[in-house]
């Protein structure tokens, strides 16, 4: 296996983008990455996408979107894994060059959301539910995190409060986020006082429907330096899966596949999560990141909230977490999110994040998850 | 890269499966190929599946099936490419071993078609088209392979008898295949008087709506020979996309994109097109496979017609193609097609194609097209 490298990221300015469609979304952050790498061939693309089908009528994307950059008969690829789908095209996209399969790597995320109603919306993200077991029954994804978050506030007594600090946090970074969605601080007041969604969470624990995509350009490590390009090393990747349904796990509170993920790829980079400058995570839901930071080993089993609390995964703490802002303020295009991960900690590594860059970052950790953590997908970054 | 082989495959009746859900049909068949490998672990699994968002309202397959099989955390990733999704599960299940990045890999297809109405099932496929530039203007599939038949009925002089002939051999093929969807026989006369459905398609040109699965377990081949199974090796795989409308390719006769892939797999496998027994290609319409039969190399452009006419792919022809009946006869459950078509290969090489058994087969190629060839992927088996 060959070492792999980051050397060319893209990203947009993420929103309700009513006049841009899924291809040109995708297609001009592409570019950008292209730009940004300095090539102009690639030998293979994988393209993360959670339901074009449902939000915009397309599957194909892998056609779709080798044509529009005009690379056919280029091989494409497009991954899908719920929430997850970003991550798991990243992976798909270093294990080609890793292999030696291919050199110059397109991996890419995109998601149109807001083509559809917000109902038709809520029906698709349930498609990373368990559709006979839980939709059927009329289970949306903020009640599906509401039953975790009321679990973790019952058994580890973390408040409503604690919640709303992650909002806080996150729109404190994406503040600094000129890319984000809604890049603007919110109080703990409004949060705890917004429109309830799915008691506990209200409108402000939620992340956003976002119209977006991120690129990223592998090559060999070995390359990259012969290009003499400022690289990022994909130093381990991760994967793993967990029951889609909530009601056949042991325990609501904990998410496994996102434990088994960071260990994986913890080992194949020989670090423990403390090497660790930054992490980019799935906080989909404010209890979602609670959760991960504990699943992650940041902190015990229950004291998630605690640490957001005591400003542990502040920008200026210990283990900064979120400092894009994370899916809640810079938005969540869900086949995106995972590749926009990589691209915020590419630019950490860089030293290119501007007012929220976090001070001599040379190791990042993206974890992103499909549905209530039924996959996790989970990456290591280091600087070259 | 390792060499690897196939030592299981599994396979269940394909038809209307009113009273199994997605997950029962993909786990059911996923067993049967555990049970044919004789193994109970498995490291990864790859799943090709084009379109359960519209069909079942299910995505985030990779945590529901890794879940249904009991075998999480197992990583598992879902691949789309249209039709093409089978061909694609497969060509990475095969890197995935290939790479070293595991010992034994599930994949699978699946999809379940009959759960929602014609209507809803042809706006589904039509997916796999230009959404924006072809779907708007009200195209379903018949209707662009129609525009294909036409323009290769103008420029070659093909006939309405020869793309009747398509059919007449591969339903012939499949009344020897017990698991086929329509095993039975037809003749030139009810395909040519059949219910028109696109000029000059007709209904018996053109591939069912079905329900299916199909799964293969892929292993080293080096470990295949220590469990002495008899192994089927992947001699190579291919893969190309296309433009996704017809109206910007060059020609609307041929298909580069099957071209490109047969060629990077013959390239690897180190074999030449006439060095293969039998064919399992995408007679997704009759005039598929004349298309195909002419991209591949089996004969010269705008032979094809006259090549089914004259018995060269016949099952005692020169160059049999799709013995196991084809889409057209064994049925079409989009993203299981590429597999099923490994699946044909691997018992044909094994001896255990029955009724329909190739004599002395030793070498097979599948091809599996998305869209009207916007994306393929083609894969070289070989006894191993």
């Amino acid at each position: 296996m060959r070492d792999v490298a980051i050397i060319g990221v893209g990203m947009t300015k993420w929103g309700e983008l009513w006049d841009k469609s899924l291809r040109t979304i995708f297609t001009e952050t592409a570019l950008l990455a292209l730009d940004d790498a300095g090539v102009d061939r690639i030998d293979a693309m994988f393209v993360g996408c959670m339901s074009s089908g449902l939000f915009v009528g397309q599957e194909h994307l892998s056609s779709l979107l080798a044509d529009a950059l005009g690379r056919t008969p280029v091989p494409a690829a497009r991954v899908e894994s719920a929430c997850a789908s970003g991550g798991l095209a990243l992976r798909q996209g270093f294990l080609e060059v890793a292999s030696g399969q291919s050199d110059i790597v397109l991996v890419g995320g995109v998601e149109k959301m807001t083509d559809v109603t917000g109902c038709e919306a809520t029906f698709a993200l349930g498609t990373a539910a368990d559709q006979e077991y839980e939709g059927y029954h009329g289970l949306t994804f903020p009640g599906l995190y509401a039953m975790m978050a009321v679990a973790h506030m019952h058994r580890y007594g973390t408040t409503r409060e604690q919640l709303a600090l992650v909002a806080v946090k996150n729109h404190d970074n994406g503040s600094r986020n000129p890319l984000a969605q809604f890049p603007f601080k919110v109080t703990v007041d409004a949060v705890v006082n917004s429109v309830l969604v799915a008691d506990p969470l209200r409108i402000l624990d939620c992340s956003p429907i976002t119209d977006g995509a991120a690129a990223a350009i592998l090559v060999p490590a070995e390359m990259a330096r012969r290009m003499k390009k400022p690289a990022v090393r994909i130093a381990g990747s991760g994967q793993a899966t967990d029951t889609i349904a909530l009601s056949s796990r042991r325990d609501l509170t904990w998410l496994e596949s996102t434990h088994v993920a960071a260990a994986k790829a913890l080992a194949m980079a020989g670090r423990k999560i403390e090497d660790m400058d930054l992490f980019e995570v799935h906080d989909c839901f404010t209890i979602a990141e609670i959760m991960v930071t504990e699943a992650l080993g940041l902190v015990d089993r229950g004291q998630g909230g605690r640490a957001v609390a005591e400003g542990l995964t502040a920008r200026g703490g210990r283990f900064p977490v979120n400092p894009s802002g994370g899916l809640k303020a810079k938005g969540h295009p869900v086949g995106a999110t995972g590749v926009a991960q990589a691209v915020e900690i590419v630019k950490q590594l860089r030293g290119e994040a501007g007012e929220r860059q976090i001070k001599s970052a040379k190791r990042g950790l993206a974890q992103n998850m499909g549905g209530t953590g039924g996959s996790s997908v989970v990456h290591i970054f280091e600087a070259d």
